[in-house]
């Protein structure tokens, strides 16, 4: 096919037709279209934008490009989370097993760290054992007995999103609004999930700085998953700040275990939960409303049950029912430092960029695909924002296993993040809309 | 080098550091930058374009990405002449062996056809035996010998602009006007002339279509290449209409030869050689005057002097000295067919873009850098734009040797190309504008 005419239709403001969609993505995705036409296409893009139209012929067009999965068998609504992605963002990890243990199966394919955000692919491996590749039937056989199963985009679902996702990584054309909304939402509809909660992060420590931005992808994700018959409520929540007591893989896996446990924790991010998992399960059909879903979704995390749940999902994917008893024991990193107060007064921020970009300097993350993960580098905050400091009172402990030389400029990053202030901070909304 | 660091910088507006843009060259000289990179970071300098500052040192980092020749060895002010690319230009073959009579030493590095428009190397290269792809020793002594050579960018000469150049035509970024300059001037800079005749076509058988762009990238030619202590007078001319009796390879060396040995032709190309070479003689010294020059150059023409230099250029780059009798015999391509009048009237215009793309049909062109030409294949006009014509008659012949499956498109396209109206034609400028 000739692409340098779809590059120069674009490049001078037209629109792709739905046949050029269609062959370049599928051209694309077997590696017939190289990567450099690709790249210029999509900085055209960038330039130009996709409308409507085009953007779900993209959408259309990637679903197409491997296989779309089907869990007829099981006789209820499928209901899936998702998040654009944030600092301390461990949510999935307790949403799951309490809305599962309600009754709703949730079909879970998740993403990786990249970036400075973290990935829940990469907390669930910090449990040793545990596999997150899982074949078809692996992942057919766990959700179906235990209502949730935790996986990872195989080579055939979507692989034209597979290969897009990391051009547009390399090419500096990730922020493309139709793009990102099609690559989120072609996964999902592939997995066979009949019903989506979309946590949109807004703020420095997400993909998205501003409300406008997050209100614009969230229309477009129900508008779109609708002509898909999935039926999607996006909920706007905030990301100026980390969320919970912790951030990084196994010390954030200790967190949810605790909360699954004791029914208490943070209360943000018990909020956050409560409000996600709600939605879930009204559209999952077990509660009449969002409201009644959030009590449910309480009670039940209050009960205990769902830290049994969670158990047997992991043990089902491999992981070590020993395991959980070095959870308890607190086994921790090979080294870590604590991270003091530089001024009397109250903590002003937190700034989660800067956690995250430190906690990769640390281990925790990912400069480049390639990059193996330390699992036990992370960060503990003592102190939430807001709360009144004294100069040399500890705020936050840091932890890490592998001295590598980015060591002392991630600690330097993560000291940089806490912001004192003679005034109290003001208070912040966690949820800023709900689209549906 | 963080590449994506660099495209990010563009695609928000911002510029380009020398440091930045001296590693991204040379790092992408030896593909050490990959293509998809680099196509992304041209798309977005496509829409944000360059500075003055960036673009001179895109210049400065292809001249040193290779070799840069020096001719100190003849104690002469070298110049060379380069068109922006048209149907039937065939001036370099008639200007270089006049000038080099004159006494001007000329290092002349062509291209080859792409696109719709011809080469000067493709259309050297249907001499039998010609060699273009010299080595510099070959290169020196020829010009040496004959103050004119004839040669191909070689692998050293700039070799960054040869992969720049490969990737900006796949993936629709040649119209970058900085980097057209860049492209032209380092070669130019690079293979060692003193003095610079740039012809900048205007009209829809070139790359550019209005006088604006032509001026704007004449006055950057002009004065990028004095920041090299190269002297250029970029000169505007028409390219409405194909040039000369003919078009293609063949046939057009052949249009050359007689041009030289009878000192007359088409008068409206004779004109545009003369005012080119005539200011290359004004450069080179020889004559004090442009318009000394310009006489100078018919003097010499017209005394057929110039046919036994061009003879002897082409026989030292190895043309056998028995193929200028099959050009005096008139051997031509496999097929032909005339071109009749649809229509009684005057000939309104001869739409160059259609004749080239037609010839590409023909196999006189390229779509792709690999293709392989038919020497033979090319048009002959017998009416010129303006001439009074009558239904029925020949306008032109065309000739081919190779029968593909495009031969008829390419017949179409070429009688498609002549325009009969029923008022005359009005006249155009040759020359529109002159740079210095």
């Amino acid at each position: 096919m000739l692409v340098t005419e779809l590059i120069s239709k674009k490049q001078s403001g037209g629109v792709l037709t739905n046949a050029g969609i269609d062959e370049l993505v599928s051209e694309f995705a077997v590696g017939r279209v190289p990567d450099y036409q690709m790249a210029a296409l999509l900085m055209a893009i960038y330039f130009r934008g996709l409308d409507d139209r085009e953007g779900l012929r993209f959408l259309d067009a990637m679903i197409r490009s491997g296989e779309r999965l089907s869990f007829d068998s099981i006789p209820r609504r499928k209901v899936d989370k998702h998040s654009t992605g944030g600092i301390g963002d461990k949510t999935s990890l307790i949403i799951a097993p309490v809305v599962a243990e309600a009754g709703v199966p949730i079909p879970m394919i998740s993403g990786r760290a990249l970036g400075h955000t973290g990935g829940t692919l990469d907390k669930l491996e910090s449990i040793r054992g545990l596999r997150v590749t899982l074949t078809h039937e692996e992942f057919a056989r766990t959700l179906t007995k235990h209502y949730c199963a935790f996986g990872a985009q195989t080579e055939s679902l979507v692989p034209a999103d597979k290969r897009l996702y990391a051009l547009r990584d390399v090419t500096s054309t990730v922020a493309i609004p139709p793009l990102i909304a099609a690559s989120i939402l072609s996964k999902k509809i592939a997995e066979g999930t009949n019903a989506l909660v979309m946590d949109v992060k807004i703020g420095p420590g997400g993909f998205l700085t501003n409300e406008f931005e997050a209100r614009e992808l969230s229309a477009r994700l129900v508008r779109w998953s609708a002509e898909y018959s999935v039926e999607t409520i996006a909920v706007g929540t905030d990301m100026c700040e980390p969320l919970g007591r912790t951030a990084g893989n196994r010390i954030e896996v200790a967190e949810c275990l605790d909360i699954l446990a004791t029914g208490d924790g943070d209360a943000r991010l018990i909020e956050l939960c409560a409000v996600l998992g709600g939605t879930m399960l009204k559209l999952g059909g077990v509660c009449s409303s969002t409201d009644d879903g959030k009590n449910e979704f309480l009670r039940i995390l209050q009960s205990g049950t769902a830290l049994a749940r969670f158990q047997s999902i992991a043990e089902e994917q491999g992981a070590d029912p020993s395991v959980w008893r070095e959870f308890e024991s607190g086994e921790r990193a090979a080294n870590a430092q604590e991270i003091l107060a530089q001024d009397d007064g109250f903590l002003q921020e937190i700034r989660p960029r800067d956690i995250g970009l430190g906690l990769v300097d640390l281990g925790a993350g990912r400069c480049i695909a390639t990059d193996e993960i330390d699992p036990t580098a992370g960060i503990e905050f003592f102190k939430r924002r807001g709360n009144r400091v004294t100069r040399g009172e500890p705020l936050a402990r840091a932890y890490w296993s592998r001295s590598t030389t980015s060591v002392q400029t991630g600690l330097n990053r993560l000291a940089g993040a806490f912001v004192i202030g003679s005034a109290p901070a003001e208070t912040r909304p966690l949820v800023y809309f709900e689209t549906k």
